[in-house]
C-alpha cells in the first residue's frame, strides 16, 4: 500500500552523468589537494563505473579481520549489478542528498563521506540478499553496517528511492518497516516496534515524508504522504498526509489533520 | 538493595546446550551460505567453548593498531574463565536476546551480530577488571567499547543477568548505576547523573524493567521492579514497581503508582 | 557576537605541566598494569610533546585502508603546530574534562579514552583546514570523525575553548553553529538547522552553557551565557542568559528569563 514504485525501470544508459561529474570533481580535488590524490584515485578514479567505486568503498569500510574486504567488494558489486532497481536508486539517493542537504557540496562528497548514504546502499544490498533467501549473509551485513555507520536497518525493511539519511548516527529501522520514495530521515530516528511480539509491528512511511532528528515512531502505524514529524517527537498513532506532528506524545499542529489531537 | 543475585552459581556443566546449538547453526549456515563458511569457522567452529569463541570475536572487534587482538583475546578469555558468574550471565543474556527480540533468529546470530550483547559482555570483563583493582585497563576497554559498539558503560556500573540491549547505539550507563536482572534496554537510553558532583549519582534499575528507546533517566533514583519507561521519556524521580512512566518530564500512567503525577 | 576569544594567546612555554603530569600518570599505570605498558609507551611515552602524542593517537584512530595513518599523523601534527590557539585549546579542553567530569580520573585517561575530546581536537584541525581553503580535506576528516567517534561536526562550525563533550555519541553540530568557551555538551545533542535552505541556520551557544543529553537545538537562535538546557529538550527559540530551559517544546523554568514561556 505504501507507494514504493515497483514498476520496471529502463536499462541504465552507458552515459552516466553523475559518474562523469563525480570523476571530474575528484580530478579537480586531487589537483587542489595533493594530500587526497591517492585516496581519490583508489576510491573513485581507478574504477570504471559508479557501481564499482561504491562497492570498493563500501566493501573496504565494512570489512573486518574475519570478514575480508575482497570478498565483500565482490559480493556488493555482484548484488548491485544483478538489480537494475538498485542501480537507479543509488543515483536517485545521490541526487536527493545533493539537492536537500545544504552541507553536501558535490556528488563525490556524498559517495565518499556520507555514512547515511553508504549505510543505505549497504541496506539495499542486504535487502536483496534477504529477499533471495540469503538471510544469514544479510544479517551479517546489517550488523557490520550498525557497527561501522551506526545505522541499524533490518534487511527485510523496504525502502524506496531518493532517500536522505542526514547525519544518520543512531537510526534504527525495524524488520516490517516500509519507507516510501523521497523521504528525509534525520539522525537518531527510530522506526520501531511496541512489543516483543513478531509479525507486522513497524511503521509505514509515505512518500515525501520528513522525519526530524530524534523522532521515535513506534508500532504498525501509517505516516501519510508529505507529512512532517518534528524533532524529538514520539509518534504512536497514524499521521494523516501533509500533516505536521510534534511533541511527546506527538500532536498534530498543521495540515489537513490539524484539529484532532493525537492520542 | 537492587536485587542482583550474588548467590554462588552452580558449576557450569560440560554439556553446554547453547554452545552445542550454536555450532549446529553455524554448520548449517556454512552449508547454505559458503560465503560465510570461513568467517563462521574462524569465529565459532574453530573454538572449543563458547567462552573461547566469544573472547576471540570480541578481542578482534576491540583491537586497534596500538591495542593488539592477541593480547585482548587472551585477557578477555582469562577474565571470563576466572568468574563463573560471568559464564552464566553470558548464557542468560543470550537466552534473553533470543527470547525477547523477534529479530534474533538464532544463538549464533546474537553472538556474532548483536553489538548490544557484545558490548555487555565486554562490560562484564571490564567490571571484573575494575573490581580487582585494574582500573586503567578497565577504562581502556570501556573506551574501545564506546568507539566500536557505541555503548558507553562505566566499568564500575553493576549489571545483572538476562539483559537485552536492543540495537544499543548510544546507550550510556554511569559509574554508580545499577541494573537488576532480566532488564531490557533499547537504544539511546541514558542512565546518567544530574551534575558534576561525584559519589552516588546514577539510577538503580530493578528486575524486569523495560526501558524504551531514547529514554533518559537521571540521578540516583530508583526504578522499581517490573516498571516500564516509555520511549523518549525523561525520568528525574523514582518510579514505583510495576508502573509505567512516559513523557518529558515523565508522568505515571499505569500500575500501582498511577495516581501520582511525577514531578 | 558570541564571545569566542580571538585575542592572541601568549606563546606556549617549554614547561608543559599537563604533559609532564600525563607522562607521570602513564609511567605509573605501566608499572601497575604491564598489559598496558606497550600501548602507553607507543601512544604517550614515546613522544616528545603533547601535540605529537595527540596527533599519533588521533591519526591512528582516523586512519583507514585508503586513508593512511602516517599521512594523517603528519597532517594533524603540522596543522596543530601552525596554530597556537589550537595548542592552548587542547590544554583548556583537557583541564575542563578533568575538572567537570567526575569519571575522568587523569589527564592521560582523557587523551587516550575520551572520544568526545578526540573528536573535538579533530574538529579543531578540520576547522583550520577549512578556514585555509582546504575544504575537501576538512570534509574527509569530518566524515572519518563521524564514523570513528560518532560525532558529526561540520568543519566550518566555530567552537571555543575549555569544552567538554561528555560521552559524545551522536553529537551533531551544523555548519553555521557557534559554541562559546567553557561549554559542556552531553551525548546525543544536536545543534541543527530547521530546513533545507543554506545560509545562517544553526544555533549560537554562549559561554558557560550546559546542554543536557539528547537536547535538540534548532535554527539560528541564541542560547545566552550560562544558560542550562535540560536533557531531552527541543529548543526552537532564544534562551536568555543564565536561564534554564526544559521540555519538548522547551519552556523556561528558572533564571532571569523565567516568566516567559517559550514558544
Amino acid at each position: 500500500e505504501v507507494p514504493i514504485s515497483t514498476s520496471r525501470v529502463p536499462p541504465y544508459h552507458e552515459d552516466d552523468p553523475i559518474w562523469r561529474e563525480m570523476r571530474a570533481e575528484c580530478r579537480s580535488d586531487s589537483e587542489q589537494e595533493p594530500a587526497l590524490a591517492s585516496y581519490l584515485y583508489s576510491t573513485i578514479l581507478a574504477h570504471k563505473t559508479l557501481e564499482r567505486a561504491l562497492s570498493f568503498h563500501l566493501g573496504n569500510k565494512l570489512a573486518s579481520v574475519t570478514f575480508l574486504s575482497t570478498q565483500l567488494v565482490t559480493l556488493i558489486n555482484e548484488t548491485i549489478m544483478e538489480d537494475e532497481w538498485i542501480r537507479h536508486a543509488i543515483r536517485e539517493d545521490i541526487m536527493a542528498v545533493r539537492k536537500k542537504d545544504p552541507a553536501c557540496v558535490s556528488y563525490s562528497h556524498c559517495l565518499l563521506n556520507f555514512k547515511g548514504f553508504l549505510a543505505l546502499q549497504a541496506h539495499r544490498v542486504a535487502h536483496r540478499l534477504w529477499s533471495t533467501g540469503r538471510e544469514s549473509l544479510a544479517l551479517a551485513i546489517q550488523s557490520r553496517v550498525s557497527e561501522v555507520f551506526h545505522v541499524d536497518i533490518h534487511p527485510a525493511a523496504r525502502i524506496g528511492r531518493g532517500i536522505l539519511f542526514d547525519h544518520a548516527t543512531g537510526v534504527v529501522v525495524g524488520e516490517t518497516a516500509v519507507i516510501g520514495n523521497n523521504v528525509s530521515v534525520l539522525h537518531h530516528v527510530t522506526l520501531g516496534g511496541t512489543g516483543a511480539v513478531g509479525g507486522d509491528r513497524h511503521p509505514k512511511i509515505g512518500d515525501g515524508v520528513l522525519i526530524g532528528a530524534g523522532a521515535t515512531i513506534l508500532g504498525p502505524i501509517r505516516v501519510g504522504e508529505g507529512a512532517k514529524i518534528g524533532a524529538g517527537s514520539v509518534v504512536l498513532n497514524d499521521v494523516p498526509p501533509h500533516t505536521t506532528a510534534v511533541g511527546n506524545p506527538a500532536r498534530l499542529v498543521g495540515g489537513k489533520g490539524k484539529p484532532a489531537e493525537m492520542k
